[in-house]
């Protein structure tokens, strides 16, 4: 037999199956209302229009989307985003500053290989996203975790820490992973202070920001705040965008962008080793679905039903919930989940197969701690129930929360 | 501004442009030739039936191919690839001996991450695909290359050197990387003998075999050989298929099999790092192309129409090309190159601006030698033009090599 312990990777050695996805086999039950996952409700996918643009455009680029593709990207799935762009940015950005990818995860995998050696160090938020520790991770990245407050990461640490590291003159973290808007897993956005603050420090210190946004799009209430890729003097920001919550997951796509052009060559040189480059299909209908104003259609329905959950879910948080002190959650002005803070002696962990007994579940608060921490936490997702399930899901979750305080 | 170069992972730093990316950007000047690309022919495509068959499951299942799809691949899908495993192969493959991937490229990126420690060994042919060198470089590994010869990699030279690593009690290299049928970059294929050889010899090292067959499908003349994974009896084989020659390459598919479960298993979890799971879109559409038969018609169609190209070409090299001492070119049983050796005095590298020059391509051949030889050598695609610039190109290649003779 092959000694296999011996020849994979020390990465790949190191890899586990992430928590979630063993969570989620346990979850498969009939009547568990899930709250774990992190899917769109797919009754809001624009299935017809996907499939008259679809036959429209294999009858007049067929060949085209069926061939192989510029690693860079569709040029007209380009030019698409180069617009929506435009409404966030007033940057002059064109072709060489965005890259397409095969949706946000790769972004992340991608800009692992691109900064990461082993032992390097990332900045992450305490918690941030699950999929992005998993990415660098596999680059045998180390964390440098920075808590989160209502206003997001919190800046005046972070400056802290790195003084301390250039005080013991050691190296440096190779960038900081932030996701600004409704942040999974915690649903906090970042103040506009304290993105002036963050591209402040980067400049000081001389470190990039991977600015994450996939959820930009869905704000229910509130201001919209700049994106720090738009505050980015310097080209010192790459944004990762993805179609993946406002048009559908399903196409799997997304993309890069940066001032700094030097960044998305060197991505784009990453892509090609990775994948060739991603599926012209699939781009040639994104970018028609784009261009005739679908996209701003459903994001607008999206946002209007989105709404309606999350509003529903805090209401009957509010009403099914024991009041019991150290007990609260986020209420987040947008995005897909929301952040339940236990009783710092209670534990989620402990608590998730009491839950799956009661058919309700939602993921671990520590699977998304870089340092192991958060075991009071649990993220909650709103979007994919139905309103009946998220009604009963809740007072489920209260019966569980309120029997083993 | 960022100080870059201190920045970028050390692999990044070493990345380069492709060599073929770059030829590819000078021959697009209008009235070229081009025998560069590796593209099949777009007029194989089966646009009228993705057509039919993209609007006929997005009404059957819409939703569902819009969704988050699992890493693992579409249940369907698989089921479709085990059916053609069945042909190709006695075991009994199930579900977890299948991975779906965004076509064979990603395949090569994950394996590489599977396996490779920065400075790890991986034993290529002499010359070898181009975009495996890309692909597992990013990892920072080294080659060992051994020779190829009318029968494929030359398995005595390789049981040598292994023989000679393990006197010295150097570390093995990790894998073994072939592309036994219609190799890229030469048209070669590997005869029995060496299947069983590498097999005999993977067995005795304990390394595993990375079999990569794109082209397998498209034979021409001569008897069909064995895979390298249906002679493996014990786990050591992972074999790397892909749509992209057979189907269409614009839906970027393809799947990794192996016997081995482990092997598999952890693909998956560095799989979802990357890229979370393949398009459901994609993989939806592929999967009622092959049940209802058509990947067969395709295919059948795709032999007898390359095959005539191909016979076009080796008759106009037979006719055309000057009679010199050390002029040489393989003659593919199937495929999409064949390779040219020119006199070793002459450089392929030196000669391509003038080639450009008489509007006709090629890749120079030392793009696919790790060693950074094999520069009288020429990768020559027969796939992808039609017939008339099949005939004019090679009138123009061969007066290039006879002025420069």
């Amino acid at each position: 037999m092959l000694d296999l312990e011996n020849i994979f990777s020390d990465s790949a050695k190191a890899m586990k199956a992430s928590v979630i996805r063993e969570l989620l086999k346990l979850i498969r039950e009939p009547g568990i209302i899930s709250f774990a996952g992190g899917l769109p409700a797919p009754e809001t996918f624009p299935t017809e229009k996907i499939k008259e643009i679809t036959s429209s455009i294999i009858e007049r680029e067929g060949a085209f989307m069926m061939q192989y593709g510029p690693t860079e990207g569709d040029p007209n799935l380009k030019a698409q985003i180069l617009k929506l762009m435009k409404n966030e940015d007033d940057y002059p950005f064109d072709n060489e500053n965005v890259l397409v990818t095969t949706a946000s995860q790769q972004g992340l995998d991608m800009t692992g290989k691109l900064f990461v050696n082993s032992g390097d160090t990332i900045v992450v938020g305490v918690p941030t996203y699950l999929g992005a520790l998993q990415s660098f991770s596999a680059y045998k990245a180390n964390y440098m975790g920075i808590d989160l407050d209502e206003e997001g990461l919190i800046t005046s640490d972070l400056e802290e820490k790195l003084e301390a590291i250039k005080k013991r003159n050691e190296k440096m973290p190779k960038f900081i992973y932030v996701i600004p808007d409704f942040q999974n897993p915690t649903g906090i956005t970042m103040s506009l202070n304290r993105r002036n603050e963050l591209l402040r420090i980067a400049y000081k210190f001389g470190i990039p920001i991977l600015e994450d946004s996939p959820y930009r799009a869905l704000r229910y209430s509130g201001e919209s705040i700049p994106t720090i890729l738009s505050l980015d003097k310097k080209g010192y920001v790459i944004s990762m965008y993805t179609f993946s919550k406002t048009m559908l997951p399903g196409l799997r796509l997304g993309w890069l962008v940066s001032q700094n052009k030097e960044i998305i060559q060197k991505l784009t040189i990453i892509k090609q080793g990775t994948d060739l480059c991603t599926p012209p299909f699939t781009q040639a209908i994104a970018a028609e679905f784009v261009k005739l104003g679908h996209l701003e259609t459903q994001i607008t329905n999206n946002v209007a039903y989105y709404k309606q959950k999350l509003k529903f879910m805090l209401n009957a948080l509010e009403k099914e919930m024991p009041k019991i002190d150290g007990l609260s959650w986020t209420k987040p002005e947008g995005g897909m989940f929301l952040w339940v803070k236990l009783p710092d002696h209670m534990s989620a962990d402990d608590l998730f197969p009491k839950a799956v007994k009661e058919k309700v579940a939602y993921v671990i608060g520590s699977a998304f701690h870089c340092n192991g921490k958060g075991q009071n936490t649990l993220r909650v997702n709103f979007s994919y129930s139905t309103i009946e399930d998220i009604d009963l899901g809740i007072k489920r979750l209260a019966k569980v929360i309120k029997d083993n305080a």
